[in-house]
């Protein structure tokens, strides 16, 4: 049977990078006997739209079936004010939890092309590749308890519940320290073990397991420290673990700092299953971009190299994947840019555009 | 009688930095006739080290009865090890809950001698001058229950609360409105409101208070897109408020990025009592840097201009605190400067000399 791919294109450009994204699949499916059996679902604002809630228990499902999901973006100012509940986020927010998709990698690559683009000096970027790997099923996004109440003096009160085991942090450190050892051996656990007792926690399971990766060389930092540091050189790091809140600040800041954000990508995965089976999704890093929905400016690069990545851990299609990178770097080197990325003296492409230079170069 | 000023050196550069703050102090006493009852205590790891404490009950005392304090910096590998409650960094936490200095201001100010140190593009942050507010007093720093706990199946399990009450917010949020209202008139408020539920009503307090502040645009911000926008174009804020954690973390990248962290002060304040007394703490953002204390390497300036904001804030000398301000500005324009804000041409100075650079100016 054929494997299941479920898109669930979300909001604001999401499905405009996903129809470039869905070209690309039928092109690998014409050219290249690729075949998926593709679905495609409603997440986020546009399920609450249509479903009064961000994602459909039948969506859950099929998610929960499938090989690989494939996520555009959720959310939008459209939306901010719906109850907590029914916020485009909690459907994105329920897919990661249901999936048990604990370890988010999240690669902050600079493209040589666009080193320029970054905010910092070229010198500090160019050749940058950090790799965040990000908890993303547990800490304060989870935990409980959790609301607002009512005091008895009329006051309200927030709390959330940050919150780690020694499990959840062991097995997305693991996952860390085997990036590290694919790549340069150095591995940067981050949190505030200063401040807070999880943290405390997180740097002891931590250090536990560095005896079983003797080749990496494993450090600790605090998270503010983590923010500084990455502005200030951020070459030092090569995979940095953190925590889920920790991983969205950092993970955000790095991305950002590539100068590439409309070009990368991001991996959710699971845990191996009997059948060797690895729930796992992909999406772009960049958000749901509202001010330029629907105008066609959006950057398909970022969701098309989620979609190598899928073809990459998912599927074992090295080569495939591969295609498709080497696709989307001549692509720029040849100086087609969407807006996000746009520098004096490069062609200047639609969404649909790019989309069209990366199919002639496949 | 004299106003009391505490004055807690603390760890690793703190103590070198404090010595020149003590000789401008000096100076204004003979030349100013501004005469403060000036002590001197331990916090942090020099504390534990003398006194099994980071802050001893008698210090705690001198610190709530002084008219303001004036601290280094805490913490260092030395004491990372420690038992949670015995880290350098209670030392300060408990000041801070203590002497209920709820609102810590963070100046992200460029200097303009120091624009291209900045890992950013010069023009990014040429002239940048943010303001951040931090929420010092609660949180997930002080929130319970906290600690680590041994599960049944043997695992442990690392908690903390993040929890603010409608109270807590409304008062740190007005110091923000105040502040931009002498300001840009420009208010971020900045949470994810879009995860946590203390965030939603974050977000709903701080909507509320916007009708007091006709002239003052509020916006508000999740904190992963704060931490890209301060990467990406920083010049875009004005004053951000925000909560104890992300604060921390933004507060830090925001100081970062401006080049100038050897020469950033910053503001805790609490309320003002029914004497029209404010208690407040300041100290200069960057921390204790063992790496090169002892050395006579550190910027004292940060520490310099933490004691001209006391000056101003607490004891409204704005003519003296002016003076030492100008005095900064121009030993810098001059071209003086300690290794962190070295650049080709400049001259080198060891933290003693900058010191006798200021006094000469003075
Ligand atoms: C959309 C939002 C719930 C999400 C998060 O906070 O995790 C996003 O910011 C991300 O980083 O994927
Ligand atoms: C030293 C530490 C407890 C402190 C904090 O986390 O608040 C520091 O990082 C700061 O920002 O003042």
């Amino acid at each position: 049977a054929n494997k299941k791919l479920l898109i669930v294109a979300g909001d604001g450009i999401g499905p405009e990078v996903m129809t470039q994204v869905k070209r690309v699949i039928a092109w690998f499916d014409k050219r290249q006997g690729l075949t998926f059996d593709v679905g495609e679902e409603l997440v986020g604002g546009v399920s609450y739209d249509k479903h009064k809630t961000p994602l459909t228990d039948e969506v859950m499902g099929k998610a929960l079936e499938a090989d690989a999901v494939l996520l555009g973006a959720v959310g939008g100012p459209k939306w901010d004010n719906l109850p907590f509940a029914d916020k485009p986020e909690r459907g994105l927010l329920r897919l990661r939890k249901e999936m048990e998709l604990f370890a988010n990698l999240r690669p902050a690559l600079v493209f040589d092309a666009l080193a320029e683009a970054s905010s910092l000096k070229t010198e500090l970027v160019k050749g940058l590749d950090i790799m965040i790997v990000r908890e993303l099923t547990g800490g304060v996004y989870f935990g409980s308890p959790r609301g607002i109440e009512t005091l008895p003096n009329g006051e309200r009160r927030g709390i959330n519940t940050q919150v780690y085991t020694t499990s959840e942090i062991v097995r997305v450190a693991r996952v860390a320290f085997e990036l590290a050892q694919k790549r340069s051996k150095k591995l940067c656990s981050v949190e505030k073990a200063n401040v807070m007792e999880s943290g405390v926690l997180w740097r002891e399971e931590v250090t536990k397991l560095a005896p079983e990766y003797k080749d990496v060389a494993l450090s600790h930092m605090y998270a503010d420290n983590c923010a500084m540091q990455l502005v200030r050189q951020p070459k030092q790091f090569d995979v940095i673990v953190t925590d889920n809140l920790f991983g969205d600040l950092l993970s955000d800041c790095a991305a950002m700092l590539t100068g590439s954000l409309g070009m990368l990508p991001s991996a959710s995965l699971g845990a191996t299953d009997q059948q060797g089976r690895r729930r796992a999704l992909y999406e772009p890093v960049h958000g749901s971009a509202p001010d330029i929905a629907g105008q066609g400016k959006a950057n398909p690069l970022a969701a098309l190299l989620s979609y190598s990545m899928m073809l990459r851990y998912s599927f074992d299609l090295a080569k495939e994947a591969d295609l498709l990178d080497t696709a989307a770097k001549n692509v720029v080197a040849k100086g087609f840019r969407t807006g996000d990325i746009m520098s004096p003296g490069a062609t200047l492409v639609s969404t649909t555009g790019m989309g069209d230079e990366i199919l002639k170069e496949l």
